[in-house]
């Protein structure tokens, strides 16, 4: 039985991929069969989702080779101490260059099991199912994988494209309502930072993707990743427009540190650091009040936090100018020139910074 | 003060790298001071290596931010936890993207400082300063860094480019002789595979090299990274012709393997594989006995064994077997069609093969 499901062909030559997004895919046989070549398979997981989804994607994957691998869940497992256990699966399984890791999680999941798969023999077949909002409209593009080190996120890592993504909406049913909603941060980001159009459409669809209706949820990843292929796209390597994905990041980044690591989302700092760039940018004098406002009025009709807690500003800019993002000691700011266009600024008066800051960091 | 010295350009497009070969260039301060544009230098070295050399780097790096790390010498220390160091060095040294990983030392130092180049941070520059003959002729071409797991070779890496290589051949003066003379047997192993006019030269080279004379070394080492270019340039990962690079190397895995990791150093190995691969080509009717002949005795004139231990031939077939260059059970060898020109065959008479085995394994 074939699902109803929209595809987005990423564009990178002879690394080109697909993304499927659709409902139950992940226990669709035959979509799986056609897209999963390889025979040898080590499913990568975590705890919490091999209850859920991995007996389906295993039955679907019925004829192959399956040997899974379920690791702690949570971004503190995201170290090369987990990466050396994937790679110990492979080994242990006498995988050889023809298998395959298939990344069955959120983005902790996928970007551990992409880096052992970019790095085992020196690279073999990736494919990402990813069952978190987050990881499906941000990991599915870019080809970032990556642990951490002790001293920083994402510190090792390889930039390392899947044979494909297979963006199962159904798994969303299961996602808690808080993280749920920390990834549409990064939906509405997109909206932000290239498209006015995908913004109205989202403000006149809250309500429709709060109920994550399966319409709704396809549209929304699908143009979340057209938006990230099309600035990545052109920009592989992060040096310039890329980095325009980082909107809300910087300002985000503090609120994270200050607030430890996993008691604010990632989503929902992102959320408030939005915010922080949109109140900047009017202050320039770039996004017009209004479009500052329904930026504020959509994060919240989405139950997204717009304020960031008062971390103090001198400890707020002192985090991100830790942030490894900083080129040269310059603070390089991603702001909004208007609504659905996001650019890489560093020539702003600082005392509009520091206003800023204080205005929210207190 | 510039020395004389030759180079060899790899070219890859924007991964393009300049090959340096002469005396004396690591501590040639204008040599480096145009090659090596990163001001943020980690210099990863064995303590063998950094006693004779280190200083004389770092001196010749004056002006750049210079820290180093030495790692114990030896293929064991070739782990994910010799890895792990040099990431832990560069984060404690808060090295950023601009930053470069300086490899100095043999073919397992250059592997590991490599793939933490390829990796920290998704790549930063890699700058190799091979100090061995092998290193030279071998890892300054093809782009693959690796450390082994426990429980294969090479099984966890990257494909990554250098930046540069500084092939300076004082540093073979210090090397010791039996290391040295492994180092040849690669050498020899190009002219086998790919340049008749090679192997002419090197036969009429033997004192001239056996003294580690500047002329002969920088012929030897121009000519065998210029052969690997051409082979690896039109295969850039691995599938057809850069297998013939492999000559000699299942036989000797086997060899290597059935004596201990280290008693029979890699280059002696290949060197005994080889004439295997020349007997088992001359048994086909290929290699003209005459040629098979003047193999064995260039390769003893280079103090290089051309006999394997009596290993057995059950057991040194299993050990060739498990070689990870096996595609599907079925043993590919590289084979000699004539002097100079190497082929990757799987379709030969199985008593051949057994019949070799027998023969040199006993």
């Amino acid at each position: 039985m074939t699902q109803r499901h929209e595809q987005v062909d990423i564009e990178l030559g002879d690394r080109s991929y697909p993304i499927l997004i659709g409902p139950g895919l992940l226990s669709d046989p035959s979509l799986l069969r056609s897209h999963v070549t390889a025979r040898d398979v080590l499913v990568v997981t975590n705890e919490t989702i091999a209850s859920l989804y991995l007996p389906k994607l295993t039955t679907a994957l019925d004829g192959k080779r399956v040997v899974s691998l379920a690791l702690p869940d949570g971004e503190e497992f995201k170290t090369l101490d987990s990466y050396a256990r994937i790679l110990d699966a492979l080994m242990d399984a006498r995988m050889n260059r023809d298998a395959a890791v298939v990344a069955l999680g959120g983005g902790v999941v996928g970007d551990m099991a992409g880096f052992a798969a970019a790095s085992y023999q020196r690279g073999i077949d990736y494919v990402q199912v990813p069952t978190t909002l987050l990881a499906q409209v941000d990991s599915s593009v870019g080809g970032k994988t990556a642990v951490n080190h002790p001293k920083g996120k994402n510190m090792i890592g390889a930039f390392y494209q899947p044979r494909c993504v297979i963006a199962d909406t159904s798994t969303l049913a299961t996602l808690p309502d808080r993280e749920y909603r920390a990834g549409i941060a990064e939906v509405v980001k997109y909206g932000l930072i290239y498209d006015p159009a995908f913004f109205d459409w989202l403000e006149a669809n809250v309500e429709a993707l709060l109920s994550r209706a399966d319409a709704a949820l396809i549209h929304a990843i699908r143009r979340s990743c057209e938006i990230k292929a099309e600035v990545v796209g052109v920009d592989e390597r992060e040096q310039g427009l890329r980095a325009i994905l980082n909107l809300g990041h910087t300002f985000g980044h503090a609120i994270e540190t200050a607030m430890g690591y996993g008691n604010w989302l990632h989503g929902e700092a992102v959320a408030a650091g939005m915010v922080m760039a949109a109140d900047m940018s009017s202050a320039l004098g770039w996004l017009a009040a209004a479009d500052r406002d329904r930026t504020v009025k959509l994060l919240t009709r989405f139950g997204l936090p717009t304020q960031s807690p008062r971390i103090g500003a001198a400890e707020g800019r002192q985090l991100m100018g830790m942030d490894k993002k900083v080129l040269d000691r310059k603070l390089r700011l991603v702001l909004l020139r208007r609504l659905g266009q996001a650019d890489i600024v560093s020539d702003y008066p600082n005392e509009v910074l520091e206003a800023t800051l204080k205005q929210h960091f207190g």
